[in-house]
């Protein structure tokens, strides 16, 4: 048993452990080692598995669980290792979490080993007679995410232990630890668009056929789309024309093909594949083909029982009501959300992804407090 | 004095000596020697420069010019010595003339070399009393163009010779010798477009500002301007998108820029500075850039004594009436209409700029003739 594993190792202790892992996407090895020393003194089952297959894969995963009485509740923190990486220009070296005043600094100090940190340290204040604890890790969030929280899910239905509630650790405060907490995500689709003509001299244009004003006139029409009005929760779906290319140098020429790129971030009005419908139907009135790929499902864990347990406990610890978001980008909440009701709240994410990435030391111990209310209350409810 | 410049030369040799000179964009040396020693055999005085700097020059130019007597008309052939790049795949090496059956091939056989030689025959046919004729040779048509046919206006009016009427011999025939005439050209300006915004995420566009839908929103205005019904000689003039460019391979990216490219061929309606004004004016309502270039001007050499003339002596060697077109690409007409009337004829351009570039050898005799009786006319008229 390692020395940070001990019951007395803080909360930043546990963080440096796995900051001075390096674990850039897809993270393997090491920092899953680190994580099994801290989860196995607390009586943690610990399962690592590799999935997938290159180019999305191999990712390593890990899921422990500290299972409680039977047919008690089970409560899941999840989370992810790899980090982005971390670029030039660090005061220290990312991998070599170093204490400068207040704040820890490294690359995940605050997305998110330094929450997956607070969620060890607030397994030791709860009895396992309190209820079933599990941690859903993966090394691939940040990258292509195919064969990571996807491959958990599927393991965790195959061995039948599927939590009641989920908080995912991601860094979800804004300007002080507790004011936001995510309770949904927008769902995200990207969609190519294709129109193909016939090539040609632009002083000859009725022997060519020119691809390009079918897709702006496509363009032209998503881009006065008005996909809703947003809702009591979501803010309006948004549509983003991302990429034009033709690639023609040269002058006199029309060209034989155009194409473009949209995004668009949804909420719970629609789904991937109405989105990717309805877009296909317009690009085909235009005499252009749409094709898809959906990123990922919307969800809402509609505010109540769970919502209340969260906000509860971070106002007992900050004193801070914290906002009911669903903004931003996505997460592997929105894989997780099929399992159980999920919540996303963490540390503060001004520094994450960037340089000189930073958590504030004290917001260590005060996460890992709240992150205790959560789980206790939530083996309660 | 060469044995192709001898009075007995066929139209075939003189073409086939000049197709012998190897003279890719820009032309110089060779070419241009062996023409002007086909002319000085003939008693013109030849004048050759070369003219501009690096990327567009230097360029070779040729103005010979043979006098009558003081008070006589000027009739000028005016054309190019330069060819465009023979590519893969002839049958015969391209500047290794060569007859098979009826045809000569070679590289510049109809554009514009065969012509040329037509030229050069047809003045042999002509007294010296008859009037002053020239030639206005370029070597550089095919390309930049901005040190060719300019500089030889530019050099015609620094020595006051200016002609009463202007033959360009461009392969203007489409399926017989004859069969067309150009009287006009349309002009042509490219318009570069470019939208400025603000990169961001996706997932936050109010901290963005996507320039794409701006440039979509101009694209579909231009496209649908109906720049004018066309007129008696003209057909309407139109307005080609030619590229879109953004270049963004982050498909959660808003991008900070977006570029297209259109291209416009217009009649006489129109300059090209007031086409550029009227984009300008436009794109800047959508919060766009515009930067034109005018690749050239429209020009009509109205229907009248001169297209008589050239109209009647095709009547009378192949019993064709010809055609009066002003459709098509750009020619160095575009330039020399400012100098007199001009009027473009000369071989089929069924193989102009492809391999096995070739002409009928008949054409070559008939075109001769042809030259002779316009200039022969002209310089009654
Ligand atoms: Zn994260
Ligand atoms: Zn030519």
């Amino acid at each position: 048993m390692s020395e940070i594993a001990s019951r007395t190792a803080s909360v930043a202790e546990l963080a440096e452990a796995l900051i001075a892992c390096p674990s850039v996407t897809p993270a393997q090895g090491l920092v899953f080692d680190c994580l099994e020393s801290q989860l196995q003194p607390l009586g943690f089952a610990v399962h690592r598995f590799v999935a997938g297959e290159p180019p999305d894969g191999p990712v390593e995963n890990l899921f422990a669980i500290r299972k409680g009485p039977e047919g008690c509740r089970h409560f899941a923190f999840a989370g992810h290792l790899d980090v982005v990486p971390p670029g030039d220009g660090w005061t220290s070296a990312p991998f070599a979490p170093e204490r400068r005043g207040d704040l820890l600094y490294g690359r995940g100090a605050v997305d998110m080993k330094g929450s997956i940190a607070a969620m060890v340290a607030a397994v030791r204040d709860i009895p396992e007679h309190a209820g079933t604890i599990s941690f859903v890790v993966t090394g691939d969030e940040e990258g292509p995410a195919r064969h990571g929280t996807i491959a958990l899910i599927e393991h965790m239905r195959e061995v039948g232990e599927i939590p009641d509630l989920c908080l995912v650790g991601e860094p979800t405060s804004i300007d002080r630890l507790g004011d936001t907490v995510k309770i949904g995500r927008r769902g995200s689709v990207n969609i190519w668009l294709e129109s193909q003509g016939t090539q040609g001299h632009v002083a000859y244009p009725h022997l060519a056929d020119n691809p390009i004003p079918r897709l702006v006139a496509l363009l032209a029409e998503l881009d006065a789309l008005k996909l809703d009005e947003g809702t009591e929760w979501f803010q309006a779906s948004n549509l983003e024309i991302t990429d034009l290319e033709v690639g023609n140098p040269a002058h006199n020429v029309i060209p034989a093909g155009a194409k473009a790129r949209i995004s668009i971030r949804f909420n719970d009005q629609h789904t991937g594949a109405s989105l990717a419908a309805r877009v296909t139907e317009i690009a085909e009135r235009h005499g252009c083909l749409a094709s898809p790929i959906i990123s990922g499902e919307s969800f809402l864990t509609q505010p109540g029982p769970f919502s209340d347990i969260v906000s509860r406990a971070i106002e007992a610890e900050t004193s801070i009501t914290p906002d009911l978001s669903t903004g931003g980008g996505t997460s592997d909440a929105r894989f997780l959300k099929d399992l159980s009701p999920v919540i996303e709240f963490g540390l503060c994410n001004a520094t994450m992804h960037k340089r000189d990435e930073a958590v504030a030391l004290a917001d260590l111990e005060i996460l890992a407090r709240i992150y205790a209310r959560i789980a206790g209350d939530a083996l309660r409810a």
